[in-house]
């Protein structure tokens, strides 16, 4: 580190010093430590979405990487100058869009040891308390959400960390295939049938065709507002059934805890009901809610998960541990094995063939692997339990305030009921506001308009979603650094902007 | 963080403090960057590999998460008790197993930036900075390499970074997949044919699988000696011609340029030849060895890359990069975007409307992705190209030496020419070992025993291969820390255990 001119490449790898030389990684770490620390503490001032024009970095930033080394001072201050402009700001208070990516000290602290130690814990062997650690945690997870036993290690279950919901539900649907294929044929793969509803995340959908299921057996069964845009046990049964008489397999469902519309619960308990009876396999997506499952007041809503086959959440979503950190938890760990493992040469080992060790590389896409238990671990620890459901109950606590500001407000609406953390509001058009088309498309309009004259205000960002033909506005609480008083500002900020285009209106100006 | 009393839980999250608060941010940081540092000045005192007992660790961790919060000190002190001791030190100088992990100063600073800012990158605006600083690295890495610039945005390819190289096979064969069977009908699936030899990464039998493809329709050509176990053209030809006649359809070769077991190189120009005449898609994986190649010295184990679809490398292998940040190009994005996109409502935006921008959800398998090239980017600027084509002649020129010390000592033999930093090598049986079984059996075993041997004393660790039948210990350089008097105590230590086995064997005791 530092300016090494090119006439003192002697010792250690040729250069003057060794890019992991202790006392340089000490200083430029406590100089990045600060950096980070000033940026948390001074965070309002930056506008909360990006400002910048496609095309901005390029126009900084030279075409070839540098000859020479540059210095420490130099790159951070192209980082303060070049890079910080361009950021969307989610550990932002006044961070409100799409669903939050919760920071914090600890869940930082626990990914600088896990690049420090930078091991890649592909197998027990590589480095077993990667690994180790990792099924601990697991389990102590799965308990805090009263997972059935069967869920965790405990009980011949198991738990793994991926980076993303994505990628959990690959695998999980990967192993389904494979177990069906070897009852009917590989040969029948174009015959699989995967079922989520129109809530579903585009991660069931693209997870299907990466797997190779045909595209046109994907089923995104619609849901409506009488069912709060839950997935209904009927429709799914009336879509397995047409399926079944066209011949299809049925295959695979996907409920969601939480969509990321508007925070919809599919009814878990007689989804899996009617998916057992024709043999499907069940992945619950709590991606977002997950983690507020660990308050008794909302376990409700994964009832009925005993049925399922395997469930995850994002821990990088709202539970206060940095991105990537996907929970997954499967009843048959060895039908991931079946699917995913490889066993070459040069990775055998003692351990593994003992068959005392869990190789985690099977229970994946990839063969590398993070320590990412490490920041789990520290989260639960640093924080506890206790801790951890109150940050949650303080967000929920803060929604609900801000549902309250908007339902006093007559001219805004709460659009579909809220469940969590997260309130999906719109403003309602003047009555007669003299423009031309359906009250929903001039309803729509508004909202889209008001949203983006509050964001590029950089004031505050929220995003939008639309759910049975309505456009709405959502705003998810639960950036780690949001207190009452930031979510006060937000709903100054949205009357403000609504005040505004209203009046533009009464005046005829829009 | 620190010890809250839960009778403290008032303000802030429901606790007295605010998980990132920022003081507690900085104090707790710099102490974690302290205990990094003395980690690094320490490394030597610890086995290398990992002396733990399967299950070591569920006997010094609680059944269940603690419900009160546990304070920096005394998670700090289970993790020097409990977990570094089962830890495989990747970072020890030491360290000569698989292929490095090789850490740095400014990869680590990169990725402590990364973690702070937190943004969740999935497209443009979600944090333009992300996106345009990755398309700029890239560009930057392809120009260090020599890539044809159909490869590079600035020629209507590009870069992205995914997390390890069996992602990037996953991603470019769907795209491959999408693109044959949009051709030939989705019912054609089970007739696609994949290729790799018998020495290709698992990761490109493993994507195989993930995607869909008959496990019947993976072809592990056979390698010999004869081409030192790189895939030979005509054996490529054959096996095509073969598929081609039952009906089948050749769709995607892997090449690799520095093979896991030995380093062996692909002979990429004429292999693409013969692919290119059957219309396969074409990825180059060089995982461990494309870093070498910005080096002008190495740059010919890649001629022929122009006429590849695809390429890879991971640069949290053997360029300083902290796991994970494998770099892929493509000459065709749009095929990667047709297989890989969604488009949901709630990631709708005006940038992504403009098609002015990148949304690199689109290149991967996950919607959610970090901001990985913060770390490449600091290390490309931190060392420059001169330093980091220097630290990587270093560490050729230390496995030269190594054979160079292999090659004395007339016990020994060094199997497969070594063409980058890793020496495969291995103990020649004495003539008349008085042992039953075949002369390459008890070879085999004499290694087996000689390699566990030298691993279990913790002093170095290697680990193994076997080509063509020969059981040969993997001596690779790479890790950061390592000089050249590791190197001279890794052949110290080899010998030693290699002297007290035959003294051994020639006393009757083995």
């Amino acid at each position: 580190m530092g300016s090494l001119g090119t006439n003192v490449l002697e010792n250690n790898l040729g250069c003057g010093l060794n890019p992991l030389d202790p006392e340089e990684f000490r200083k430029h770490g406590h100089m990045v430590i600060d950096f980070l620390a000033d940026y948390y503490r001074d965070i309002e001032k930056y506008p909360v979405r990006s400002q910048v024009e496609p095309g901005y970095l390029k126009k900084c930033l030279p075409d070839t990487a540098p000859y020479n080394p540059e210095s420490m001072e130099t790159i951070m201050k192209d980082i303060q100058n070049h890079i910080v402009p361009g950021l969307t700001h989610w550990q932002s208070p006044n961070y409100f869009a799409y669903f939050p990516s919760s920071g914090s000290t600890a869940g930082f602290l626990g990914e600088m040891l896990s690049t420090g130690f930078n091991v890649v814990g592909f197998n027990w062997m590589s480095s077993p308390a990667a690994t180790e650690l990792e099924t601990i945690v697991m389990d102590w997870l799965g308990k805090m959400l009263k997972l059935p036993s069967s869920f965790l290690f405990s009980g011949n279950g198991g738990g793994v960390l991926q980076g993303t919901t994505c990628e959990a539900i690959l695998c999980t649907l990967t192993a389904a295939r494979d177990r069906k294929l070897n009852e009917i044929g590989r040969e029948n793969i174009g015959r699989l049938v995967v079922y989520g509803s129109d809530q579903t995340h585009c991660a069931l959908q693209k997870a299907a065709q990466i797997a190779g299921i045909n595209p046109s057996n994907f089923r995104a069964v619609a849901t409506s507002k009488k069912t709060n845009f839950g997935l209904s046990p009927e429709s799914l049964r009336t879509a397995i059934a047409k399926d079944l008489e066209s011949g299809l397999v049925p295959l695979f469902l996907c409920p969601t805890v939480g969509t990321t519309s508007s925070t919809a619960v599919d009814p878990i308990g007689p989804l899996c009901d009617v998916a057992k009876e024709y043999g499907l396999w069940v992945h619950i997506d709590a991606a977002y809610a997950g983690s507020a499952c660990i308050c008794p007041e909302f376990r409700h809503f994964i009832d009925g998960v005993e049925s399922a086959d395997s469930f995850s959440f994002n821990a990088h979503k709202w539970f206060f541990t940095t991105l990537d950190c996907c929970c997954l938890w499967v009843k048959d760990p060895s039908a991931l094995v079946k699917a995913l493992s490889t066993n070459p040469e040069y990775l055998r080992n003692k351990a593994t063939e003992s068959k005392q060790v869990v190789d985690y590389k099977d229970w994946q896409i990839a063969l590398s692997r993070r320590f990412r238990s490490m920041k789990l671990w520290m989260v639960l620890r640093t924080y506890g339990v206790a801790n951890l459901r109150n940050f949650l109950r303080t967000h929920v606590k803060m929604a609900k305030h801000f549902e309250g500001l908007v339902a006093m407000d007559k001219r805004f609406e709460i659009v579909v009921p809220r469940n969590f953390a997260m309130v999906c509001f719109r403003l309602l058009p003047p009555a007669d506001d003299g423009e031309n088309g359906s009250a929903d498309d001039r309803a729509n309009e508004l909202n889209r308009k008001l949203l983006e004259g509050i964001n590029s205000s950089g004031r505050i960002y929220m995003t939008h979603a639309v759910v049975g033909g309505t456009y709405m506005i959502r705003f998810a609480v639960g950036a780690t650094l949001t207190e009452d008083r930031h979510v006060n500002l937000a709903w100054k900020v949205a009357k403000e902007h609504a005040d505004s285009m209203l009046n533009s209106m009464a005046n005829g100006h829009i």
